[in-house]
C-alpha cells in the first residue's frame, strides 16, 4: 500500500510531515511518500499553480500509488481542480483521494469524473489536539477501509457527499460542480461569522442543483467569530431554517468538522 | 419628489438619519421620509424579516413615493428579496430603487422583475469622510437624474449592472439572479482577504451566466485584511486573471466602492 501526499492548497508544515511519517513507520502497514512540492511556497500557496498541478498529476499517473492524501487545506485547490480532472490518466481510476476543507474543490471535480474520493482528515491535522487519532482514522480507512473510520450516520445504500459549506458555495455553477441528485449532503465550516453562514446557506439552498439532494446533515461549525450585535440565531438553527425555506429535508447532525474528531465520508 | 428610506439589512444610525434629513431640508428640492423600521433592531438586523419586508412593501405600494432609498448595507436583504419581488404592486413600477453592498440582493431581484434600480450611495454613507458629497450625489440623481452623479465610464447604449463582488457570488444560481447577458458588469468589494477575493472571482467567472456579460470593470476593493503569508497577487490582478481564464473581457476600472466617491450605476 503506497500513499502519496501532495499539497494542492497551502504549504505543509515540516513538523506535521515528520509526525505523520513516524506514525506510518510505527504502524508498518503502508509506505508514505511525501511529495517535495508539499514544502514549496509561492505567496499564499504551496508553489505556483503549475507546480501544484504537476505534483498532483504526477501522483495521479503513478501506477505504484494506491492513495492520494491531501496534505492540508487553506486555499488554492480550486485554481487547479478543473485542469487536474481533465484527460485523466488510467492510473487515477484505481486510486482513492482523501481530504477536506479547501480540498473539497478537488473532491468535487474528481467525483464528477468518476474517481473515488472521500472527505476526511489530512496530514496536517496531526498538529491538532488529538491529531494522532485523526491521522490513524484516515490511515485505517485508506489502508484497509476500516468502517470504524466512517461517519456513523452513513448508510450503505444511500449516496453521500461532504463539504465545507463555504467551499460548496463557491463551486456551485462552476465546471467542477458534481451532480447532487439524491445525495445526502453533509456540511461543516470553520471561522465564519454567523451572518456569513446565513448568507452561504441562502446561496447553497437557493441553488436548484442543491435542492435535488436527499437531505442535509450538519457537522460542526466551529470557531465562529463574534458578531456585533449578537446575530440572534446559532449555526444549527441557521442551517435548519434555510433547509426548511428551501424544502430540503434536514437530517440531523454529522460527525465531521475542522477538528480531530472529523470522520471519513466516502462519496458514492 | 418624495423619497422613502427603509432598511432591509441592518439598523440605520440615528445620527446618519439626522444628518441626511438636514441635507435634504437645506436643499429644499425633495421630501425625505425615513420609515421607523430603519431604527428597529432584531439581532443582526433592522427588525425581523417580517418587519423589514412589511416596511419595504409599504413604501413600494405607496403611490406618493417616487424613490426608495436603502438606508444602509450590512447583511440581510437577501432574506426578504424573493418575497419583496413577488406580486409587485403597480406603484412599484414607477419608482426608482437606490442602494449598494448588501442591498445588491434587492437590486438583482427587482431588476429581474423589471423595476428601475441603481447601485449608488446610501443614507448611512453620510458618516463617511466626505459623506455629504456622496449623499448629495445620490440625491442629485434621485431627484433630477443628474448625469454628473453617474459612473463616468458608462455609455448610453450599453447595459450595465454593478454589484458588491461577494454579494454577486451569493446570488448566482438563486431565484433572484438576473440575466447578465450582454451587460457590462461593475464590481467592488470591501474587507475581504485576497484569498477570498480570488475564490469569489473563481466562482463568479466560473458561472455560465456570468460568462455571458459583455465584460467586467473593477471598482475599488478596499480595506483588505492582511494575508499571512502575503498572498502574492493584488486585487486588480486577481480580477484580471480570472477574467482572462474565463474569456471575459476585462474593461478596466470603475468609479465605485465602499467610500464617499462611489458613483451611481443605473441598471438597464
Amino acid at each position: 500500500m503506497k500513499i502519496a501526499v501532495v499539497a494542492p492548497s497551502c504549504t505543509l508544515r515540516p513538523e506535521a510531515a515528520e509526525a505523520v511519517s513516524a506514525i506510518v513507520a510505527s504502524r508498518g502497514d503502508a509506505e508514505l511518500v511525501i511529495h517535495p512540492q508539499c514544502f514549496f511556497s509561492d505567496g499564499h500557496f504551496a508553489g505556483s499553480d503549475e507546480a501544484r498541478l504537476d505534483a498532483l498529476r504526477d501522483v495521479m499517473a503513478d501506477d505504484r500509488v494506491d492513495a492520494v492524501w491531501f496534505a492540508r487545506g487553506g486555499y488554492g485547490s480550486n485554481r487547479i481542480a478543473e485542469a487536474a480532472a481533465r484527460d485523466l490518466p488510467a492510473a487515477a481510476r484505481s486510486k482513492i483521494f482523501l481530504g477536506y476543507s479547501d480540498a473539497g474543490f478537488l473532491l468535487a471535480a474528481f467525483h464528477k469524473e468518476g474517481l473515488k474520493v472521500a472527505h476526511g482528515p489530512m496530514v496536517q491535522d496531526v498538529v491538532r489536539d488529538g491529531g494522532e487519532a485523526a491521522v490513524n482514522r484516515a490511515l485505517d480507512w485508506l489502508i484497509r477501509r476500516d468502517e470504524a473510520s466512517l461517519e456513523p450516520g452513513l448508510t450503505k445504500n444511500r449516496r453521500a457527499m461532504a463539504f465545507n459549506l463555504t467551499v460548496l458555495s463557491h463551486l456551485i455553477g462552476t465546471a467542477i460542480e458534481p451532480d447532487f441528485t439524491g445525495t445526502e449532503l453533509l456540511i461543516e465550516d470553520v471561522a465564519e461569522h454567523e451572518y456569513r453562514i446565513d448568507r452561504t446557506m441562502f446561496h447553497v439552498t437557493g441553488s436548484e442543483s442543491i435542492r435535488r439532494v436527499a437531505g442535509i446533515r450538519v457537522g460542526r461549525i466551529s470557531e465562529i467569530p463574534d458578531n456585533d450585535p449578537a446575530f440572534g440565531h446559532d449555526a444549527e438553527s441557521i442551517v435548519r431554517n434555510w433547509c426548511e425555506r428551501a424544502g430540503i429535508p434536514f437530517l440531523g447532525h454529522a460527525d465531521i468538522g475542522h477538528d480531530a474528531a472529523n470522520r471519513v465520508v466516502p462519496f458514492n
